[in-house]
């Protein structure tokens, strides 16, 4: 068995040391005779898992007492539709017209359309004529102290950017999808009203979602929508209302594990800030290779990069792929390559693409 | 490292075969240098496996080509609400204003509760009074032309009680919640508007959820209910329009192969009649043990039975326990024990379960 490097952008690479773990476990788990897939979410082994990967979670995150971690199902896309179905009655009851939104990318545009169904949305900043290369200034936001929420998706998958700021709402709850860039540098928790994340980059299997919500925003859902799309539902039921997507679960507590044996988020960002600026400086220091993203704004997770000439992507992707670098064909909508680097990405692997970068230039001449 | 015999209701047992295949496929996917859990969605390995789950399904289930087949997240609970935003509206575009449900125990409970979020629902029958310890009698059912669905729990996990019987709705959609009886006996798919089944008991890992649903129900839905809630997302999209629980999709898949090498439906029905009326049969022999379902309508998957003595529940458990015979515990409502008996579950595991009970029996002299 040969290991290849995964540059998917999700799901992605899970660390061999976990997956490891989960193949000695998969048929008896610490002596019960069974997997962890066919235990009751009822019974004592799998409450002691469940528990151990939130209090890692928050040990990691660093959550504050305030703040409910729940794990639910139906990823990111099911969260577009919970947040204002949430969100809309603020904590006073008062029913809010509109929430501010940032447009930023197709997972921000995604989020803005599934709103439009349930309140007016207010674009603060929209950067569609950049071709989301970009994200707005800080200094440039002016949110609507009315809004129920402001909306945000600090990174951005498919072009690969990436805010380096957290926007400064004032008492307006923030909301982040941090499904691309969760665990990957260290965040202050309390400066948000909910933080969620699908699973499928930097916690493990697609099929569970993270979501980080402060107290005071949970009770207060829209009671004609279904009550699986009631924070509260969760809250209340330690995620357990139904059966949850229980080895999810288990395996995102062994990365959670994994992380802080790492040492936690300052090591694992000092790793992060490493591996991209390695790759970024190889694709800047290259004249065949570029990223077009503001060198401010760059992703620290998807790094996309074009070849100079689009007709050799073809020989690029076959060639890597031989050398063990492998779902690196950027999205259709931008071309070229991308380079998922999420926190299970060894250097290494970073390492052996720069050199096959550099190689493949080189037999360009 | 010794198995357990797992009498969970739900996450339950899998198959061996199932769980030693996926344990040696963890870390790399028939060469493909990763794991399944690490694949893009969208690429040709995956796919391969998602369809061949799909193709596997149909197969065993004979599903009419007029039938889609959904693999999605939420669960049964999601279901409870997915069914009325998608089918008040009727195929002709005409809003109905209730449904019909039969109320047989806690799983129709809570589907009727959710469903009055959406429409008015009428009772065509309600065993509340026998202790869900029965079902209507097929000539008992008075169904309404004008409602849009009727909705029915086939097997109730908690009392284990279960229809011997279709109903027969006319030109009314049927709407069946089978998570805990799907693939356990053959049935006519083209009898049914909508087939449920959250995965944890006969398909695979929780965190999925199939739906088989007919072709003409799909694109009906409220449109001021979440996308993510439409059967049309996902129909158009074969159940990828946001990234679908692939590991538990994949492990379906592998029960669904594991399905029709033993034989497919004809095959498995044989023997889930036989493994229920053997420990049906301890238990009406016995003196100490007892099943207070009507004998008719009795579960094939879940078995419950009270002690003569309740104080002998925990000796029993334990001693139980100490056999390899586990989460034999009984729901908090019903008390006693609870065999469920999946397809998973060997008949060897309920011949230890049946010669232990009469041990215990006898000890009681």
């Amino acid at each position: 068995m040969s290991r290849v490097f995964n540059f998917s952008a999700g799901p992605a690479a899970l660390p061999a040391e976990v997956l490891e773990q989960a193949q000695a476990e998969m048929l008896d788990w610490n002596g019960s005779g069974m997997s962890v897939m066919e235990m009751s979410h009822r019974g004592k082994d799998y409450m002691s898992i469940a528990a151990k990967a939130e209090a890692d979670l928050r040990e990691l995150m660093d959550i504050p007492e305030n703040y409910k971690v729940l794990f639910l199902q139906g990823g990111a896309s099911s969260q577009f539709a919970m947040v204002p179905i949430n969100l809309l009655n603020g904590p006073d009851g008062k029913k809010r017209e509109s929430a501010d939104y940032l447009l930023t990318g197709q997972w921000s545009k995604k989020a803005v359309a599934e709103a439009k169904r349930y309140c007016k949305v207010n674009l603060v900043a929209d950067t569609t004529d950049s071709k989301f290369t970009t994200v707005p200034e800080e200094a440039s936001l002016k949110f609507d102290p009315d809004a129920a929420y402001v909306h945000y998706t600090p990174n951005e998958t498919i072009v690969g950017v990436e805010f380096d700021y957290i926007p400064d709402t004032g008492d307006v709850p923030l909301v982040a999808d941090m499904s691309s860039s969760i665990l990957s540098r260290q965040i202050d928790v309390s400066k948000f009203g909910i933080i969620y994340a699908g699973a499928q980059k930097n916690i493990g299997p697609a099929g569970l979602t993270i979501v980080i919500v402060r107290e005071d925003l949970i009770g207060n859902a829209d009671a004609s929508m279904p009550v699986m799309f009631d924070y509260k539902t969760f809250a209340d039921n330690e995620s357990m209302y139904n059966t949850p997507p229980t080895y999810s679960w288990y395996m995102a507590g062994l990365v959670f594990a994994w992380g802080l044996k790492k040492g936690g988020m300052s090591a694992i960002e000092a790793t992060n800030r490493r591996k991209a600026e390695k790759l970024y400086k190889a694709i800047d220091d290259s004249d065949f290779f570029s990223n077009p993203v503001d060198v401010q704004y760059r992703s620290w997770m998807n790094v996309p990069f074009i070849l100079a000439d689009a007709d050799q992507d073809a020989a690029f992707i076959e060639q890597a792929a031989a050398k063990g670098l492998v779902t690196l064909k950027g999205h259709r909508s931008v071309g070229g390559m991308r380079a998922s680097i999420y926190n299970a990405m060894p250097e290494e692997g970073i390492d052996t693409l720069i050199a096959f970068m550099q190689e493949f230039e080189n037999a360009q001449a």
